[in-house]
């Protein structure tokens, strides 16, 4: 069983990103059966997925747990769907790392709106939960890069039909960076990386169950 | 040219639904070439759909407008997409009018996860900010009555193929709620009724354009 | 019976300031045995009492309702307590529109902690909420300009132990404002104009009751 | 050099109260020149106060840091301030454990409007910031009891003019009540617990350098 694990760079005005801690930590998990290899994705539009995407040709994973920051939210939240949009507003464009801002445009025309996580979401939560680690359910990943890396990945097993659970988890910033900026809900570098670890076994898991291999 | 607008019933500790007030607006509206036709709908599960079905069969509506409370925004919210679920939640659960609190069940097996919204979203949130009136599109609906509602209309103009635009508006409470609970962030129902009738105005000019009729 | 009445000029990054045209509408008030005074404060630190003190030196007020903008807030919130301090925080300075950030300190060396307001704020809240307008008491007018102004206003009163009633209203942002940036709760200026009537009213009918004049 | 800690027992719908489990785990600190002893409060008007200031009448602290749940908050936060007033608010009242509801009754009619902490608060936000915990000043410790405590305290510590820093911080929920309820922001209890060490070493040196002894 191997599992592909994504993290990005750091944007915006934040000089960390803690979903790049996370890949150095996923790197050392010691999990029985389950081969772990991470990849660090660009914060840019339609590059995030290419990247991603590429990368699962190339290690051929069983899982793929595509990791994002959501400054502001208070739980690691999986995400149900991924959206077919990219869009920074209306109002103050909130660029990529190369400065686009597209507004309203599709992902991919022949592709339909919305595709849902193919991770057992529910049962994540519930892990997360018993481990004393705030989660929920999220409706949304936005129509950032998030949800641009989560809606190609899911559309690129839906073309080629491919054996492959696949979704999102956003974590809320880590307590390092509201440290800095203190009206910021957080979760400790460390709580996070322990979700992942839980994360990690549960789609594992799960994935078996569904598919075997 | 006939638009058929929606609006809800009360619902949890609620005693008010704007959008209820804003069907008895729109009755009096006077707008060249729209005929305007209302429709309450109970607040519970599956049943909403299909009495909001059941009158654009009867009433053959060109552009179907569904309006709900979303207690908490700060602005009108088109919404960009309806989801092919209903989901009251694993924490404390929401229920509708009937107690029913769905934990992710699919509204339709054999549908799309995700349909977009076919009005004007962005011409709106323009018409009204020019009217110095906040408008955001909204990428959630939540998973509860009111997307219930959403993906429900745009599945049934899928399966059939009809030539009709259709979505859905979120309000922020009313004034009025937020004197009961000043926490609240609000609009005044005058507000939202001129809201309104710009949203139709707009809606109907743009199906116009697309569809002729 | 005499009511001085002040708002701000705008400041930050915002280019209005409601309290400033709530002025103007205040000047146009006709009110029983009541005279309106206004005056505009400019935002910076001691200026603003400074100004608001010279004017009541000159005008002789019975009543001293000092106004302010708090962006962000949902109801308009007659403040409970000036505090004796100026601070623009330990994080990212929040400077006043001469660029000073002072940090811990003293308004007054010789002076109170915290001084009530005087004004019949649970009234006031009452008379507001009657009028479907949301309103709420507010516990901290914060360590800027405006408790900077109201501090200041009732430690004058204090030691030349004047018969004059005074405190500080907040205003949320107004619905133009929001139409900007959806994202913050408002109040159509319209509404903030009824409410500043009705509380110049509330102010006045009070001070009758407590010192006659 | 004697610091005494206070925390505060569960109230409303909340069985868990992080500061009760700080007691515990304050008493095995070990600190060198520091003997600690804790109190814990009950939720109830007066009373809570009461109780502390009998402990102090026993222990002769040097240093008092009263301890509360903010729940909603994101940092840890001491207050500057205590107020002379009880009030649950004109709304949905926020009853005490036996039930009580004070709206707008000043704690000691014969006392100043407001009384600041006298803990080196900017110090503590320094010195938590630095171990990357999240920390910041806050202007308003409510109306409730944890007000009541802070500004009777405070009074006592006033009125017989006593040498010792006293004060109050309040704590976020810990990370175990966000993983029952994932949209509170939150701390880990281990994280509060290094803070409130770091925060009484602070204390005890400032009181030191001030007061010696």
């Amino acid at each position: 069983m191997k599992v592909l694990i994504s993290g990005f760079e750091p944007f915006g005005k934040m000089s960390i990103n803690p979903t790049e801690k996370l890949l150095l930590e996923a790197e050392r998990f010691s999990l029985e059966n389950v081969e772990i290899e991470t990849i660090l994705l660009p914060v840019q539009y339609d590059k995030c997925a290419e990247e991603l995407i590429k990368k699962m040709a190339e290690a051929q994973p069983d899982v793929v747990i595509a990791c994002g920051l959501a400054a502001g939210r208070t739980a690691i939240t999986p995400e149900r769907i991924g959206i077919n949009i990219k869009d920074t507003g209306s109002g103050d464009p909130y660029p990529d790392n190369r400065g686009n801002t597209p507004m309203d445009e599709v992902i991919d025309e022949q592709s339909p709106d919305g595709l849902f996580s193919t991770l057992p979401n529910r049962l994540i939560e519930k892990k997360l939960k018993d481990l004393q680690i705030p989660a929920a359910i999220s409706n949304s990943a936005g129509t950032f890069i998030c949800n641009n890396t989560l809606y190609a990945v899911l559309n690129y097993i839906r073309k080629h039909n491919l054996a492959i659970s696949a979704g999102f988890i956003h974590f809320p910033a880590s307590t390092e960076m509201s440290a800095r900026n203190p009206s910021l809900p957080s979760l400790p570098q460390e709580v996070m990386t322990q979700a992942l670890k839980v994360i990690i076994e549960t789609c594992a898991h799960h994935h078996y169950h569904c598919f075997g291999s």
